[in-house]
């Protein structure tokens, strides 16, 4: 057995994991309802990273949220601390192992409930179900969440069904490793928690509840290089501007997407070839 | 007009770009064809990130691909160097002026060819079509590309247009900047660059041009935690291995990815609801 470190904390209230059991985790210090995310990787560096910044940084900072990582490194075999081996049956790349991604993962589990709603456990993959804003609103209802992070060919599948974990893919292209995956998933989700938007709360993830891309936006100046803001926009008639900016949002949704395109009009009993006639 | 600062150069061979005319950049240092990336941002600090290790990294410092910053700020109006606005016609969050990023994506634009297919420009936007493994080898074909980063409730539509900005979306889901989906789109093509993945060149992108999820992998050690690697794997009959991960990739993708399961079988003339005997 690997001699485990402790993980590293961003932020100002994270928890503090350590090797103690569960039971005794309940008075370590935790503002009660912060989000706890605890990152497994080979790239604790990497984080926060981008979260670390603008909204999702201030607050963290404040303890809104907190991010831990976990070193897989360390729980690696042998003297080099070797992750992964060898894929069992051939091929190219090499897998991460049950055991040390087990080890990690056991550590990241110290003091959180074992129900995978309440903390879900998630490795990024592309062979997950595509991460989208549902996904998100409801990882933010949860009180913390374990990412794994994977590199080379993926990891040893036993680990994943051992530990009960979500595959989620963040869409159909192949990353290097899931660090950057882990980032765009911990920034979906945190940002749906209260305050962290702050003042700058938006109408935006409404945009997917409809089932449509958002409409074209314009601002100051009224003229840009020979282009003017659409007339409508000045009318002051809020239900003609309602009007056209659905109208637009239907149009692009249609060129743009065709698979939302036919989900909003079998949702809606509209006709996927219709034309809409501005 | 702003005084226009120099973007970040990240990388040894990064262009360094200046407010000279475009054509006086070809005798600037440049390593033909070391692809760049030039990031349009109110967060230049968040680059390169998790770019700047492990594989990307490594290439990054060896110049097979470079990476510029373009702050967006220095671009704004006033003292405050406003860069957004109220939405014409109403609604919540502000839009970035169109003025304002023109200025950037002019800057951005110095020494790039304007052909689109040479250099495209990309603006990271849920209401783009969706990232896939084609466009990002699409894009590692390019000599480069621009990407705009918005913040807020989007980018004034004028200025996408004017730039013939194409709209790429990391996926269904809203992040709170496109910082973190640049570094996606970022990771997946440049990781398609000849000799960036190293000696880890690796099959996993053919999963997708098969059009199926990957099927599951195991490696040492033989027993974890009572699970065993499954049998056919200890085999050596290669035959049956491939038979046996196909038929688990079928599965996967049938039960995870529905949409990618009808779209492989409608290729292969396959019925989808037929049952995968193993």
């Amino acid at each position: 057995m690997t001699e485990v470190p402790k993980p590293r904390s961003h932020g100002r209230l994270a928890v503090s994991a350590s090797a103690r059991p569960r039971e005794l985790m309940s008075d370590a210090p935790r503002i009660k309802g912060a989000f706890t995310v605890r990152v497994v990787t080979l790239f604790p560096e990497a984080f926060p990273g981008t979260l670390g910044l603008s909204l999702t940084g201030k607050a963290l900072a404040e303890g809104l949220w907190a991010l831990e990582t976990i070193d897989l490194r360390p729980f690696g075999e042998g003297r080099h601390r070797n992750v992964d081996d060898t894929p069992a049956g051939g091929g190219a790349g090499m897998v991460l192992r049950a055991d040390v991604v087990g080890q990690a993962l056991a550590q990241a589990s110290i003091g959180t409930p074992p129900d995978r709603v309440r903390w879900p456990v998630i490795y990024l993959s592309p062979r997950g179900r595509p991460l989208t804003q549902t996904t998100a609103r409801s990882l933010a209802q949860a009180e913390g969440m374990t990412l794994l992070c994977g590199r080379f060919e993926g990891v040893d599948e036993r680990v994943l069904e051992h530990f009960g974990v979500q595959e989620i893919s963040l869409g159909d292209f192949v990353l290097t490793g899931g660090e950057i995956a882990a980032q765009a998933l911990i920034d979906a989700t945190v940002r749906l928690i209260p305050r962290v938007l702050g003042n700058q709360a938006s109408t935006e993830e409404e945009s997917f509840s409809h089932g449509l891309l958002e409409h074209p936006q314009y601002t100051k100046p009224p003229v840009w290089e020979g282009r003017a803001i659409p007339e409508v926009l000045h009318s002051g008639h809020h239900a003609n501007i309602a009007i056209w900016r659905r109208a637009m949002a239907e149009r692009l949704t249609k060129e743009r997407r065709p698979d939302l395109w036919r989900a909003f009009c079998a949702q809606h009993g509209r006709n996927p070839d219709e034309d809409q006639e501005l």
